[in-house]
C-alpha cells in the first residue's frame, strides 16, 4: 500500500505539473451534439401556421402545440391531451408546480402548503442537485431515501409516506437516474403508484429527464407512471416532467407537462396568470425538425453515436487505473449523462478537492444529497458529455491518480 | 330623444341582422404587423455564438446575451449591467417578482409577503386586467387610483402608502397605459420615487410595455423611474418590465427585467434556482434582427404606418357616430394599443351585452378595474389593433350603435 502511495504521490506531482484546466461538472451536451440540431437554427423558415391554422407568431395557445405533444406523448407516456408543451425549462414547470401547490392548492389539498407547519419532500439519494436547490429554496424538508438498483427503496418509501402527512412528495428520474444511471423496475412504480400515503395531496415529481437517451441497445423501458397511479387508485399522484434540452439545444429547447385531467387543469389555471402563452414558434420549429416519434429515435441514434464512445472511454480508464486497487466502484449506464464513482467512505471531498488543484473540476461533493451532505463522503458524479475525448482521458486519469492519492492516504491513516 | 332612440333600434335590428363575428377584445398585433419580424423565422441561420464567444445553444447565461441588452438599455431606461433579459413573457416576470416577494423576501423587507397579514397593491384605474389577475390570484387586496391625465394621482398614492405597511406595491403602465393611453408628467415620476411609504418594501412594477410605441410624430418620453428612485432616496423601489412581444412576435418574443443591482441579484438568485437559462438562441435571433436601438425604432415606424389608420379610423367612426350625442368620450392616444370609450355610467355592461348580441365581441366591461368592478359602469375597452381596416369599421360602427341604443334608453328611463 505505501508502494501505491508512492506511485500515487508521484503521479499527482506530474498531472499538477501538467497545469491542466477540465471541466467535468455539469451534464451538458457537447458541440457536436448541439450540430446535429444545426436546422432548427433557420427554422420556421417561411412557415408560421400550425396543423390546426394556428398562428404561431401571435399570443395564446396555452396547453402548446398539438403536432409537438403528439412527438412526444409516446416517449413520455402520457396521453397528448394530458401532455402540456411548455417554455424552455422542464426545471422552470417543477418549480412552478411547487410554486402553486405552496400558494394555490393542489386538487385533494386540503390547504395550501404554505398554511402547514411543515412540508417534506422525499429525496432518493444520490439524486439531482438542482432539485434539492428548489426544497432548499422553498423551506421544504428533504427525507433522504436510499436507491436500489430498481429505484427509490419501496419499504422505506411506504413507511415514510404512510406515517406523515406533511410528505408531499418524491422526487424521481425514473429513467437512467441522476446521477445513478438506474432505471426503475415496474415493481416500484407500481408501488409508487399504490402506496398509501397520508397526505392526501402526495405527489410524485416524475423528472423523465432522460426518456429517449440510451447509451446501449439495450433501451430500457420505464412502466407509465400515469397507469401505475391510475390503477393503484390515485391518479392525480404523478407529475411527469420532460424536455428536449438534451435532446436539440439545451435551453433553446421545449419543456413538457403531463399528469391527469385535474392537475393539468389546475396547471393551466395557474399558468394561465403567469403567461399569456409558450413560445409556439419554437414549438412548431421543433415540430417541422423531429417530425415524428421515430424522428426523435434516430436523432437520439446521433447523440449515442457521439455519447457512447465518451462513456466507454470512462470505463476503460477507470477500469486501468482502478480497478485492482479496491478503492472505488463505478456505474456503468445504459442511458443518461453521468457515471456515478463511488471512493472509500470520508474521500470524496478530498478527491475532489485534490483534482481541482491539478486543474480538474467536478461537480462538488455531497451535490448529490440534500443539502450538500452525503453523510458517507463517499460519492462522485461524472459528467462526461461535453469535453472531447482527448480532455476527457486526461481528466478521468487525472481523477483516478486523485483517488489513488487519497485512498492510500486515508487507508494508511487509518491502519 | 326618443327619435335618436327610434334611429339607434332601426340600426341595431340591422345590425343584429348581419350576423356579424368581430373581435375587438385583445392588443394583439395583426398578421401584418407580425409579417414585419418574419426574418426572424430563419435566424439566427448558421450562426450560434454570441459577440462574448457564448455558445447559445448550451446551458446558461441567466442575466441574457449583453448584445440585446444593449439594444434595449436604452428604450428601457435602464444601464446595461441592470437588464435582464429572460424568457417571452414580461407577464411571467412580474407574476415571478411577486412570487419570490411572497415566498422568498424582497431586499429591504422585514418578513416574506406570506407571512404577514394582508398585502395591498395599488391599482391605478383603468388598468390592465391581467395585473389584477395576478393579485387575485395571490390573495393581494387591491386598492384603486384615480389616473389623471398625468398618470396616477399621486395625493392619493402618497396617503395610501404613507399611512399603510400592507401596501407594498403599485402597477403602472407609464406610457401610453393600457387602456388609458396616459403617460406620466415628469412631475409623477419624481413623485412616485420620492413620496414616504410605510412599507420598506414598497415596489413600484413599472410595466414599459409601450416604451417605442409611438403613434403620432409626438414620441413622448417617460422620465428615468430609476433614477427618478435613486433620487427620492429609493434606489430599490422601482421593478421595470418590458418585452419584445409587440415588437417582433407575439409569444416569441424577449422579456426585459430592470432594476437596482441589489433588485437584479435578488431576481437573479430566485431565478437561477427556477432555470438553468434563458432561451438564448431566440435573444441572438433579435439581436441579429433589431441590430441597434436605431434598428428597433426604424422598425416601430413600419408597426407605426400599420396602426395608425386604424386608430384614425376609430377617432373618425366615434366622431361620426357619437360625436353630437354627448354619450360617449373617447381617449386619442399617442402611442400603445388602446382606446378608452367612456359611455353614461351604468351603461357599459349593457352595452358590451348588445354589442356580443350583435356578433361583436368587446373586452368584458369592469375588466378595467379590480375585480372586475368598474363602480360607474362606464368604461369600455377598444382595441383596434388586431382586425384589418374593413371588420374594424364594421365593429366600431355597431359599438357606436349600441352606445347610442343603450345610452338613449338609459337617459329616457331615467328621464
Amino acid at each position: 500500500m505505501t508502494a501505491g502511495l508512492d506511485a500515487a504521490r508521484a503521479e499527482y506531482a506530474d498531472l499538477v505539473d501538467r497545469g491542466l484546466s477540465l471541466d467535468l461538472t455539469r451534464g451538458k451536451p457537447s458541440p457536436e451534439q448541439l450540430d446535429l440540431s444545426a436546422p432548427l437554427l433557420s427554422l420556421p423558415g417561411d412557415r408560421h401556421t400550425a396543423a390546426d391554422g394556428t398562428d404561431c407568431r401571435n399570443y395564446g395557445g396555452l396547453h402548446g402545440l398539438r403536432e409537438l405533444r403528439e412527438i412526444f406523448a409516446g416517449p413520455l407516456r402520457v396521453p397528448v391531451d394530458q401532455l402540456v408543451a411548455a417554455g424552455n425549462s422542464s426545471l422552470g414547470l417543477m418549480h412552478d408546480c411547487l410554486v402553486y401547490a405552496l400558494l394555490g392548492g393542489l386538487p385533494g389539498a386540503t390547504s395550501r402548503w404554505v398554511d402547514q407547519e411543515r412540508i417534506a419532500f422525499l429525496c432518493p439519494v444520490p439524486g439531482y442537485d438542482r432539485h434539492f436547490a428548489l426544497c432548499e429554496r422553498f423551506d421544504i424538508d428533504m427525507v433522504p431515501v436510499p436507491m436500489t438498483d430498481e429505484g427509490p427503496d419501496l419499504d422505506v418509501v411506504a413507511r415514510l409516506v404512510a406515517d406523515d402527512p406533511s410528505v408531499k412528495g418524491i422526487w424521481c428520474v425514473p429513467k437512467y437516474s441522476n446521477p445513478s444511471g438506474v432505471s426503475y423496475s415496474d415493481r416500484v412504480v407500481r408501488g409508487l403508484g399504490s402506496v398509501a400515503a397520508a397526505a392526501p395531496d402526495f405527489r410524485i415529481f416524475w423528472d423523465n429527464a432522460y426518456a429517449v437517451h440510451h447509451l446501449t441497445d439495450e433501451q430500457v423501458e420505464v412502466a407509465d407512471v400515469l397507469a401505475a397511479c391510475a390503477e393503484g387508485g390515485h391518479p392525480d399522484r404523478p407529475f411527469v416532467f420532460g424536455s428536449t434540452s438534451k435532446i436539440t439545444l439545451a435551453g433553446a429547447g421545449v419543456a413538457f407537462f403531463g399528469s391527469s385531467p385535474a392537475n393539468v387543469a389546475w396547471l393551466l389555471g395557474h399558468a394561465a396568470k403567469r403567461t399569456i402563452g409558450p413560445d409556439k414558434v419554437n414549438q412548431l420549429r421543433h415540430a417541422l425538425f423531429l417530425r415524428d416519434e421515430a424522428g426523435v429515435r434516430a436523432h437520439m441514434e446521433r447523440h449515442r453515436a457521439l455519447l457512447r464512445p465518451k462513456f466507454d472511454l470512462v470505463r476503460r480508464v477507470l477500469a486501468d487505473r482502478l480497478g485492482d486497487t479496491g478503492l472505488a466502484e463505478w456505474t456503468e449506464p445504459l442511458g443518461g449523462y453521468f457515471v456515478t464513482l463511488t471512493v472509500p467512505d470520508g474521500c470524496a471531498r478530498e478527491v475532489v478537492r485534490r483534482a481541482a488543484a491539478a486543474g480538474i473540476v467536478l461537480t462538488p461533493a455531497g451535490a448529490t444529497h440534500p443539502r450538500g451532505d452525503d453523510p458517507r463522503d463517499a460519492v462522485i458524479r461524472i459528467a462526461p458529455t461535453y469535453p472531447g475525448l482527448g480532455e476527457l482521458e486526461q481528466a478521468i486519469t487525472g481523477l483516478a491518480t486523485c483517488v489513488r492519492l487519497v485512498g492510500y492516504e486515508k487507508a494508511l491513516a487509518t491502519a
